[in-house]
């Protein structure tokens, strides 16, 4: 049996797992997929991060060049992150006819199409299962079954920062900061926490993810994005005395040829299956037209569960003979695709007002005024002297003419404050 | 672009569903897969279900040898369901170098072996993710991800008609006998309803499950098999009461060289992801070493669904090389593998018993003795005059010692009758 050779670039938390799972496994991999695999090289800057794995640094490579030079290696795994160096590098080994397997999902949002340019020119592969949601194979599933469903619709919790916040904040009650600075404790949460909390990470792997549901390229810059650094304690004991729990979702549609993609903290109905997905578990919920509703549910980050997926992904990549996207992925947008900014949802609104006769009455009116119609209304007495809080949820209605309603509304002499408003499922 | 031709075998409810996919879907299919397909002939007894179908009677065949001999057809889909004649049909096709793609777990269950030697000697292709929860992509997932884990532990909810009957009695109060009245007059439980629930159905998708999983051959004739017919209402609403759901699981589990397969009802905590799998949705739970805990969710069964995951086996035998298990499927069992019978679980007991001082301290101490430790016990007024119910927890304990000691209980004079025992998740 011939030994197969590859190299990890970016020896750090996924680095080191994916390393643990082709050591730990490797006669297991052997016996069933028959394939030796040998991590025969480790890129990083130094040798440190080896050497604190215990991994013998004669396989250390400080040399992108070297790496790229060597025959023997036929597949590498990035899981560097970021931008910069990782596409420099990625570009050098997929133009020396290496294959690549990343982890990257800011690297693939934003250059995904040069990479794939690059991989098709030189005949290699170009493997990220391990991109999106950890070691759900959301990407798999993708690109493998369905593939006589049109997909409507994608729902995911593909962050796990975010879904551990909030899960905090709904099961223990703690305020945001709290809860962002237990995350960062426990290592759910970095120290600069901005990509999580104001849902770029999501934006990238919607992206990544609706661009394959919908065969048509889905920029990061095109999806709407609100982060969860607004959500309140109160948000979420409201939402669990109407029945929600909230969370932040990363939102894909496709009807005809208009999508729809945006990121945003939803009220998610307890009932509903992505309801109960909490902590650290992501989950992607999608619709095809003919499979019906379909739920993948896992670990949705973590050295070994995103480390399985790059090692699924090595075994393709050695296995199979490279694929490439099946849309037009040049990085041009198709000019028939209509991104939806306008969208339809339901609304949650929180507003302190005035504790006066007709204060309802009058924000009632302009809601009707702007063509959105309350579902259900609660008013509460408000925290301050003399206030009162009022709580719509309303029925379906479009952004827009929710937006005017509010903009209305926050210049009433009676309104307060605009507490908060949150879009619900 | 050339026309790929193929044909389906059986044009009932599942056949007729793969049908409307390839023929709705056809120009999106064309243009996503690049792949024009055409069913170019329908095998059946008569042309009624074409007629019945609104389909064009000219692709009628009734003659598995004129469909065998056709140069033009690629690949059969078979939807006959049984053992025959479908074997021998499918055979004839493998043996003349077309691909199948079946949704037939008995005849997998059964056959699989020799199915296979067929298409491996023809060089053709076997497909059958319809043949396991409709349109979950479960098969494609054991097969295609989380290569590099070992499977520990596949849990399934996998029949759609006990999980429908199970989820009437839970959410309505129905007894059995109405709660399967009512699924049969809906169309989700058969005239003959045995195979669904006696666990039949289960164990023959838990035998093609654990056999790819555990990479071993796990015969459906290996696997313990107990159906729902026996729980009542009574037990549901001690079920709630305790703080779990009753579901049929099919289990298979391998640790080392043991393993367990087995169909049966369940106590499932009602926090566990499987506890809020309801109606006619199906799941498989499954844990990988290094993957973690990882869900599919979805329609188990069901015209569309089903035959969603038809059109991707289509796709997939169109587009791909056959591929062939990587383990022994010659019908031979693996003589290092050791189906373990005497497994670990925990377990809920309910007697009625004579309301005499010294019964509930009896009980304990028959359990004790046979090392089965008790968690919790609850004691009830009976519902006859001078009995009274008592139902255990217990901890996790060997299915055989539970067995003893419910032999000696039963005999126990104090004893009137072993209402229930149900194992615990």
């Amino acid at each position: 049996m011939q030994r197969r050779k590859i190299a990890i670039m970016g020896f750090g938390t996924v680095g080191g797992g994916a390393y643990d799972i082709l050591t730990s496994n490797r006669e297991y991999i052997l016996s069933t997929q028959g394939l030796d695999i040998e991590v025969a090289a480790v890129l990083d800057r130094t040798s440190a991060p080896l050497v604190a794995h215990g991994v013998d640094s004669k396989i250390f490579v400080g040399d992108i060049d070297k790496l790229a030079s060597d025959p023997e290696i036929e597949l590498v795994v990035e899981t560097m992150g970021g931008v910069e160096p990782a596409k420099t590098f990625i570009e050098k080994l997929l133009s020396a006819g290496k294959s690549g397997v990343t982890a990257n999902k800011e690297l693939l949002a934003k250059h995904w199409s040069e990479l794939e340019q690059t991989a098709k020119a030189h005949g290699s592969g170009l493997y990220f299962e391990a991109s999106c949601v950890g070691g759900v194979p959301i990407i798999r599933a993708l690109g493998e079954s369905f593939q006589g469903d049109k997909i409507q619709s994608i729902y995911g919790i593909i962050n796990g920062t975010t879904n551990y916040i909030l899960s905090k904040m709904s099961g223990e009650r703690l305020d945001y900061h709290n809860a962002l600075t237990q995350a960062q404790h426990l290592g759910f949460a970095e120290a600069d926490p901005t990509s999580d909390v104001e849902g770029y990470d999501a934006a990238y792997k919607l992206s990544i993810l609706a661009s394959l549901a919908f065969h048509t390229c889905v920029p990061y810059t095109c999806i709407y994005r609100e982060g969860i650094t607004k959500i309140t304690s109160q948000d979420i004991s409201n939402a669990h005395a109407l029945g929600y729990e909230i969370k932040l979702l990363a939102i894909g549609t496709r009807d005809g040829n208009a999508v729809e993609a945006r990121v945003h903290p939803v009220f998610v109905p307890s009932a509903h299956p992505l309801a109960s997905v909490s902590g650290a578990y992501n989950a992607v919920y999608l619709n095809g037209d003919h499979v019906g509703d379909l739920m993948l549910y896992g670990a949705g980050a973590g050295a070994h569960p995103t480390g399985s997926a790059i090692v699924s992904d090595v075994i393709k990549g050695l296995k199979g003979k490279p694929e490439y996207c099946d849309f037009d992925n040049t990085g041009k947008l198709d000019k028939d695709i209509d991104f939806v900014g306008d969208f339809i949802s339901g609304y949650y609104i929180s507003l302190t007002v005035d504790d006066k006769t007709g204060v309802l009455s009058k924000i009632s009116t302009v809601l009707s005024d702007n063509g959105v119609s309350i579902k259900s209304a609660i008013q509460r007495t408000g925290q301050a002297e003399n206030t009162a809080t009022l709580l719509f949820l309303t029925h379906r209605a479009r952004e827009h003419a929710v937006m005017r309603a509010l903009g209305t509304i926050g210049k009433l002499a009676t309104v307060r404050r605009i507490d908060s408003m949150i879009r619900v499922l």
